[in-house]
């Protein structure tokens, strides 16, 4: 089993560790533009030969995973170059961009859009760890687009690295994925932001930080290089999902002045059954 | 040794579990206005008999762990009923208006104000955990107004249970709390109420959430009892944090608008430096 992994990181490079586990025989050639990132990837043994794209065209699965922005211009290039067995997959946090680019391309149905919905607030080869999609979900989008044998080849793959799938629609996606993931960096990137702007006058302030603030300034480690293209091709939804987030917190903000405690400790108790769907998330993920 | 727990919740519960593993001839009695919790603490081990606070006269310590607005009636009724011996003190995430409340008090200095920076998401016995304390921040304010026989006392407690200390003056731990304990909840809980409306309309956008979401909402589980009465107490300086997020919020919105994704990609790259903030904070905590 040949697979080129396009693009090294913590996706690319996690995919790359279970497949080998999976299919020990399986031969893994990645593809980098960063010289740095494919001799970690060979040192970590997240692949097994740095190769360019030229012989790409008798490999079983191409996965690219790189930024989104890139991965537009990369798809097409890559398609262009496969041969007709070879399925090619794409695992960015937007969906709707990167199905248009492909959309009219002659050899469109050896492609499936996905989305795993997995990782960590790292990057590169190093963050790469085994097991990473064990029990999470992978978004397909636009599956009938996809040729009926190569959707086979793609599943098998998805479900032995323990993926649950799920079908939509690109836009649906988009427009979901902008609330519970892309709404959620922003949160965390800003609360990082005015806490450091803050101890600019006022030292040792993280000295009294606790896991709380830990949690929700987690994602604000993230990648920019990621997440500027992402932000940039969902645009929309990303700035309808601010609205929203930003009028409940002025609406807070202004019971606060109100004094009106009961109304405030309202909106807490019922945003408090999130813990059951949060549990609902972790029985089912 | 004689311990009395004035609300048996996480941290009143977590502080008696590590009382009984240090000191094994502790006895820890319970004192909750809930029959449920203080049946529950004593089937968890967490105390060792439910008790009122009449016989608290020969207590080496009253630990004060209630809501912030209990704490301000509570603490003032315990001081009148303890022994010149006995250290008391409070838990709460405000400190100006504990320390007001017992500022006139004779029995001022048989108090001392703390601010353990622990916790989990979680409330009630059932959430006391052994070991919360270790490695972490004990804020103590207005050190100077208390016994310093009885300081001594304290402080060899909140070593023994793994606390470092810190000092500081009530109006300064609460103005800097609210950054980074307070507004954190918040942004979690409207976080959380963002997307819960969006489900309302449309199904499954759960199914779409990862770890990152369940970080960044983490917080919005926590107690409306415990976390009303903060707000009220903190709501000046909460107000003041809300305001500056939400401005960083809106400004992050209008250069999507704008689409200056140079701007936005330094936004992020800037708030990276909260990743070695964080692993400063792992070192000393």
């Amino acid at each position: 089993m040949k697979i080129y992994i396009v693009g090294i990181g913590l996706i690319g490079g996690s995919m790359g560790l279970d497949i080998k586990t999976i299919y020990p025989e399986a031969i893994i050639y990645g593809v980098d533009n960063n010289e740095n990132h494919l001799q970690q990837a060979l040192a970590l043994g997240v692949i097994d030969e740095a190769a360019t794209l030229e012989n790409v065209s008798d490999a079983d699965f191409v996965i690219v995973s790189v930024p989104v922005d890139v991965a537009i211009t990369v798809l097409p290039e890559v398609l262009d170059l496969i041969g007709e067995n070879t399925i090619v997959f794409e695992v960015g946090s937007t969906k709707a961009p990167i199905c248009e680019a492909v959309s009219s391309h002659p050899k469109r149905r050896n492609f499936i859009a996905t989305h795993p919905i997995a990782g960590t607030e790292f990057s590169g080869p190093s963050a790469a760890i085994k097991g990473l999609f064990q029990g999470k979900t992978n978004i397909i989008c636009e599956v009938e687009r996809t040729a009926f044998k190569l959707q086979e080849k793609a599943l098998d793959l998805f479900k032995a690295i323990g993926m649950r799938i799920r079908y939509m629609e690109p836009k649906s996606h988009d427009k979901h994925i902008a609330y519970v993931s892309h709404l959620s960096h922003i949160s965390s990137f800003m609360l990082g932001k005015t806490v450091i702007n803050k101890e600019k006058d006022e030292q040792d302030i993280f000295d009294m930080a606790g896991s709380g603030f830990e949690s929700t300034v987690r994602l604000a480690k993230s990648s920019p290089a990621m997440w500027t293209p992402i932000f940039k091709q969902n645009k929309v939804q990303v700035i309808e999902t601010l609205e929203e987030y930003i009028s409940n917190l002025t609406q807070f903000k202004d019971l606060l002045i109100k004094e009106d405690y009961n109304a405030i400790f309202e909106e807490m108790q019922s945003v408090n059954k999130i813990k059951e769907i949060l549990n609902g998330m972790n029985v089912t993920k």
